[in-house]
């Protein structure tokens, strides 16, 4: 064993090392480490890069492995620094309002220990039960929610991050205003584990809602999607919790069996869209729901509608939005987390239809995802693993022109490298890297990530 | 007129440079710089930058000089540039609901358009006709209605900025979501023009409320005001938009003649409370409203309560919270921004006021604030102008131990600069110096201000 992992041994104890065969038992995705290190404190992931970084050792900064762009990608060159052992919620302060947690918490932990507070911690994502928090803000994590509540940068009051050369960089506020210099933490937020590793976090918690109402809405055009979009913003007066949109094809996929949901609409529309409403009392809440409902369907706009009537009916609703697994039946398959603007956003759809047709006369192309921000997935099969880089080209061509991004959600990381430049200037990647270098200049933190 | 001066007039023009005898007649806060600059477009505050930069020139931007910290503070070694030229909106893109302007527009224009294109723009704050929407980036601006909207960071989708060598980096993304590499543009928000000089902004547009409602309430306890604020938050759906707290003292100032504001509430209760809600519907917001202040007011948490019944009392309503002009029957006055969690904001603010007394036992102390925010403005006069930096070193004491910041939202210019160290530690002034040795390594941009 080299004296730096007897040093970090040292630094986070037996337990805190893992090499050979515990190693290799573990199921890591996207290549080995060296060995992961385990540290259970803020100090001993300080002391960890410390020592790296006198090294030159490079370090690969390990959430939960859940993320979608091989971000967390290691070989047997470099050393995983896991925070799995700092997994303890700190503090919930009622009164402020904030969760104060180390970085290793899952975020499905974080959730339930907001409720349990009678609050609610409104990030939510379908990794939730093994994504940690620390892992979503490195991927400045989305969800389901965004439209109301933002997303991870918005749920983020205080962090604490140890820098590359072992500085610990503690800006632990509650406090929602603070205009006391540069706001730092922005800096870390999205960055991908290049530029300094979280290690607590001081999370905004909201009011618990007290009602959520659902419903599925048909829609024959995009304009009367857009125009749905506005009234229920507008008029459902702050409560729109999400507004999720699933093109035809999609929608049919995931309400024909083998998938399990049941259409709650007949099939044929061009546009599906779910809606979600929070709030804070049920009677009102829903009257007012039906209403705003109605008055659009009575106008016109909305082709056809279900109101949710229970719980059960919700949790199928979400369900069916949520039943991404189904496009396995097309596979060989391939995922797009694209943001386009709302008003480019049909003619980037049918553009993006029409080439593949061109090119592909029997091709999958699945669309929907969170509209209400301007966010797509995109699932397309062309029959043919191979062709990865051909049908990225074809998705992607359609953005730059279009001011829209090659990843809304899900970052950078090695997958998207290739396509960063299609939604940053040669500018943006510069000073991106003057950053890197300024924060890291040693590159020891998750090299090759965001940047090469 | 030096060779430097020749070519920035060359750059923008003859009505572009002001000097001599038309930069005399200006009014200037804050000290006469050697000349104005006024370029009319992204490229000649690019060249002017350039040039300057390659001059060892420093440069001191000017949006609409109202900000309260010095932050425009300028010396005859120095030059402005001014954005006042560039004040054109260039865009309202109705369906993506985004707003495309230069920096210099008022703050007051953006909203103005927003409303005549029946959206919203919320940021809102009281030098809204002359600040510019620029500064209120460089300062990250805050306002009344941050509980609902958040502050100026929240507002902005894109934007495009010089850096000190002229490099002009754009990023005028319309969308929401964008999580390829560094999210640049946090680190220019709030950063006093320290690091770069805004240009051109894409503003994020809000649906245009349809209704208001607003009222008055009064409470006996800190715990009553802060379980109004849990109720209401929870209980309004998402609609509360400001939740603003007046301590006795101020609230009996702003009530009794000479201010013109007649007291919608009897005095003598220890807080009083202005609500506003913003929704979507009149009628149903309304009932709503009335509803769960009723019920709070049986709990006996609310002590008293008026509701706006008009426009007009809505209005009387804001002019009371905001006729902070009367302090000034106190002068000499100092005035105050800071944050402090909501759970130590009571002790906070007992303890501050003993020290008062204890050292001056004629004091004035007014407080007020956007307690849903956990910030506080707080003016104080103990009748001697020259006790300033002893009356600021009580005010401060209590905030560091407590998590609390000295600038909530004003920032830290030159005036709070003392004081910067009790809110932030010697590991973030460490990074700020780094980024902006980084940025701005010939330490042109704004010199002074924020670091030393």
């Amino acid at each position: 064993m080299s004296a730096l992992l007897k040093e970090l041994g040292e630094i986070s104890g037996e337990a805190g090392l893992v090499t050979g065969e515990a190693l290799a038992e573990r199921l890591i995705p996207h290549g080995q480490p060296m060995a992961i290190v385990r540290p259970e404190s803020t100090e001993a992931v300080s002391a960890t890069l410390a020592a790296c970084n006198a090294a030159g050792q490079t370090v690969v900064p390990y959430g939960g492995l859940t993320g979608l762009v091989e971000a967390t990608a290691a070989n047997p060159t470099e050393i995983a620094l896991s925070l799995e052992r700092m997994n303890q919620i700190e503090e919930i302060d009622i009164a402020s309002r904030t969760m104060t947690v180390q970085a290793g918490v899952p975020l499905q932990l974080v959730q339930e220990a907001a409720e349990a507070a009678g609050l609610m911690f409104p990030l939510d994502i379908g990794a939730r039960g093994s994504a940690t928090i620390g892992g979503n803000v490195a991927t400045n994590a989305g969800g389901n929610r965004v439209i109301r509540y933002g997303m991870m940068r918005d749920q983020i009051l205080g962090m604490e991050v140890v820098l590359a050369d072992g500085t610990v960089l503690s800006s632990l506020n509650k406090i929602i205003k603070n205009n006391t210099g540069y706001d730092l933490k922005q800096l870390f937020i999205g960055s991908e584990g290049t530029l300094g590793i979280v290690t607590r976090l001081v999370l905004r918690l909201r009011p618990m809602p007290v009602s959520q109402q659902m419903a599925f809405l048909a829609a024959n055009s995009f304009n009367e999607v857009t125009d749905i979009l506005n009234r229920l913003d507008g008029k459902l007066g702050g409560s729109l919790s999400a507004f999720e949109v699933l093109w035809q094809d999609y929608y049919q996929l995931v309400t024909t069996p083998p998938a399990a949901g049941k259409p709650p609409l007949a099939a044929g529309y061009a546009y599906y869209i779910l809606v979600e409403a929070l709030g804070g009392d049920e009677v009102a809440d829903s009257e007012r729901f039906l209403t705003v409902l109605s008055e659009a369907m009575e106008d016109g706009v909305i082709a056809d509608g279900a109101i949710a009537q229970s719980q059960g009916e919700r949790d199928a609703m979400w369900a069916i939005r949520d039943d991404v697994g189904q496009v396995r039946q097309f596979r060989p398959v391939f995922s797009f987390d694209i943001s386009v603007p709302l008003n480019q956003m049909d003619s980037y759809v049918t553009e993006l239809k029409q080439s593949l047709n061109d090119r592909w006369a029997h091709n999958q192309c699945m669309v929907f995802g969170h509209l209400g921000d301007g966010n797509l997935h995109i699932v397309v099969g062309v029959g043919d693993k191979s062709l990865k880089a051909e049908v990225e080209s074809v998705v992607y061509a359609g953005l730059p022109a279009r001011g829209g991004s090659v990843s809304a959600e899900h970052g950078i990381g090695i997958q998207k490298k290739p396509y960063l430049s299609m939604s940053r200037s040669s500018e943006e990647l510069a000073l991106m890297r003057t950053l890197k270098q300024a924060l890291d200049p040693n590159q020891i933190l998750n090299p090759g990530k965001i940047l090469s």
